[in-house]
């Protein structure tokens, strides 16, 4: 069992990566609170919701269970939550607990940086991408013209991860959560990246996935640390996510995992940095390795003028310029502005390439 | 022209009260913004909207008029904003501006604080009671079973206050007004206190009208100072709210004015400050000031049962026990947790006195 701490402007928490401490929640809690909420999505409920439960005989605890997917990422679903909270009567010295993926932590954890202007939450994350989404307080549910445009930084009162929750995920999901694991070896670790290339994602240890997960997030516990609000480098996270989160939502959310559509858009920022800084890049190395672990690659549906508007509209594009992170080298990343001419003519030589 | 520094822990900004100073907004902009969005009400855009348009003949600046009223509060015109600061293409290095009342405020505050996690805005009051709700970053929308319990603490940029826009308002929201200066002086300056008691509201000098709003201004500035989140005596604010809110709710928004309601909830925490404390409190003298100002104080439909529910679910109470802020005596509050029977005992004898 793993701690690290992160220390940021607003807020100060222990991240703990372990195997069966979803038992012993008690330890993770700086309160004590006056009453819980546990946040879930149907699939992990059923699975882990009970082991949470057990925590805690001794105060008044409340479910809100959401269905599973992207979907409940919206605005119904967020004042659900809201509604509960009210009705279970959660006060300020309530916690709300996230329990599941991405999706139910920046859904949960909106909804707690919200409800009475904001109580304490701790994240729970069950998904292997969840790594990523559960440390640097970014919380946000969708707008139906775009992905996580409403949102807060509210950060976490703790991160309880426990590993063991991560072998009843399916292979998509594993996937989708190696892309982040890779973005930020990419950006800051070049040992581990050399590390995951060796690495069969379906075939490992307990103890290779604990180290990955924790490299992963000593990356993003000190880039968040440095750059809370996302004003400098906090930006560099974004790596592969201007062509991900466009194609994302031109394909309809669910169609490619997030973390699928984010293997595609680090390929794409590799062959735009080998234009744009006229070196070579391991294009074709990652390609392979995301191949053999079976990334979907080939047959994907781009609809060039779409996604380039869909980029523009980007949270991350300033006066409707496009702004992408690119390498110089492994470990160098860079933000540039993008000329929308030359966007287009990188995309449509990306497309080539990728057939 | 006065100003005003207030300096939280997540933010400082300048508080300007004067006359004409909407026609000169760039003084007040910490920054050059891509884009400009204002926010206003029907009412206010129709008297002042294009004197702020005037500001800014170069660069993109859109406006977002909602309908006046409470009713404005609420998700489904949140989220218009939302749309709208999309199609406008308002990014990072956007700027939204509040000009109106505390509905406005609140409202276009807590859009500003979820777009893209978060980008600037500055607000313009233009209501007395707005000197209140614009200054301490509150931000908030309503939902159906309760006042302001969607929100953030998202300081603004600066406040600039224009007295001249206070000319246009009717009488009832001078009163409206009026109420917060009086909470103000009964928790923090017994001279001022003193000083509104020998007021007509109706009959005001603008430099009487200034000076008053400014003395208000540095007490809730003070008193945010010290404890933005409300975790201690920012809690003293809400004299008179713990009824006032149930009031406004039960009878329906719009009813009676939010500051009507907390005149009300003000004679309330008087009265109940005498009983709990065994002092004398201006209980009178207020009721007969509040008369002679032509406050609504009679003929209100107290109903006992449904006013504790809401007073128990508000905000301020922790596991449902109703916590109200007290007068030991002037200019000396405290914060007292009651007992449901000792609430209805003094909301049934208040009911008697007030008839
Ligand atoms: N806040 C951030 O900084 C940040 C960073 C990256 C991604 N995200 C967000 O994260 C979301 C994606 O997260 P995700 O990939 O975890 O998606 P997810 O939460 O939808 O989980 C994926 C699927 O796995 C299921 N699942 C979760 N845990 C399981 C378990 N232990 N066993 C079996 N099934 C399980 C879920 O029910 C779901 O069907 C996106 O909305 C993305 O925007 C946020
Ligand atoms: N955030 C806080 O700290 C805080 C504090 C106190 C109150 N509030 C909130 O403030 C709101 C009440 O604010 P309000 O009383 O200003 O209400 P309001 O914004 O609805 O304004 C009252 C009415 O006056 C009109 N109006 C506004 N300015 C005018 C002008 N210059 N000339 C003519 N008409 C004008 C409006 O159109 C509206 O009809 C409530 O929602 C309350 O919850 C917030
Ligand atoms: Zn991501
Ligand atoms: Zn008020």
């Amino acid at each position: 069992m793993k701690d690290i701490f992160v220390q940021s402007n607003t807020n100060s928490y222990h991240i703990t990566v372990g195997e069966s401490i979803r038992f012993q929640l008690e330890d993770y809690l700086k309160k004590d609170y006056s009453s819980i909420l546990i946040v879930s999505d149907e699939n992990v409920a059923a699975l882990y919701l009970d082991d949470i439960l057990k925590n805690f005989s001794d105060k008044p605890i409340f479910q809100s269970v959401v269905p599973a997917g992207e979907q409940s990422k919206n605005m119904q679903t967020f004042y659900q939550l809201q509604t509960d909270a009210i009705n279970y009567a959660l006060d300020r010295e309530s916690l709300i607990i996230a329990l599941g993926g991405g999706v139910v932590g920046d859904l949960a954890g909106f909804a707690a940086a919200t409800y009475m202007r904001g109580i304490d939450y701790i994240q729970m994350p069950t998904t292997i991408l969840a790594h990523d989404s559960s440390v640097g307080g970014k919380v946000a549910i969708n707008h139906e013209l775009g992905k996580n445009l409403i949102g807060n930084f509210y950060p976490p009162q703790a991160v309880v991860y426990d590993v063991e929750t991560l072998k009843s995920l399916n292979e998509r999901e594993v996937r989708s959560g190696y892309a982040e694991l890779i973005k930020e070896a990419l950006i800051a670790d070049t040992d581990f990246y050399h590390t995951l290339l060796e690495t069969d994602i379906y075939n490992l240890s307990n103890s290779e996935l604990q180290d990955h997960l924790q490299r992963g997030i000593k990356i993003k516990a000190h880039i968040v640390e440095v750059d809370e609000k996302e004003s400098g480098i906090r930006k560099h996270l974004n790596l592969g996510h201007t062509l991900g989160h466009a194609l994302e939502s031109d394909l309809g959310y669910g169609k490619l995992t997030h973390g699928e559509a984010v293997a595609i858009g680090l390929l794409f920022s590799l062959h735009v940095s080998e234009q744009v800084f006229a070196v070579e890049q391991p294009f074709e190395e990652l390609a392979l390795w995301l191949k053999n672990n079976r990334y979907p690659l080939s047959d994907i549906d781009y609809q060039t003028d779409r996604l380039i508007n869909k980029m523009k509209s980007d949270k991350k594009s300033v006066k409707s310029k496009i702004q992408m992170v690119l390498l110089k080298e492994l470990a160098f990343p860079v933000v540039e502005e993008l000329k929308d001419d030359d966007i287009e003519k990188y995309l449509n030589s990306f497309i080539v390439r990728m057939v």
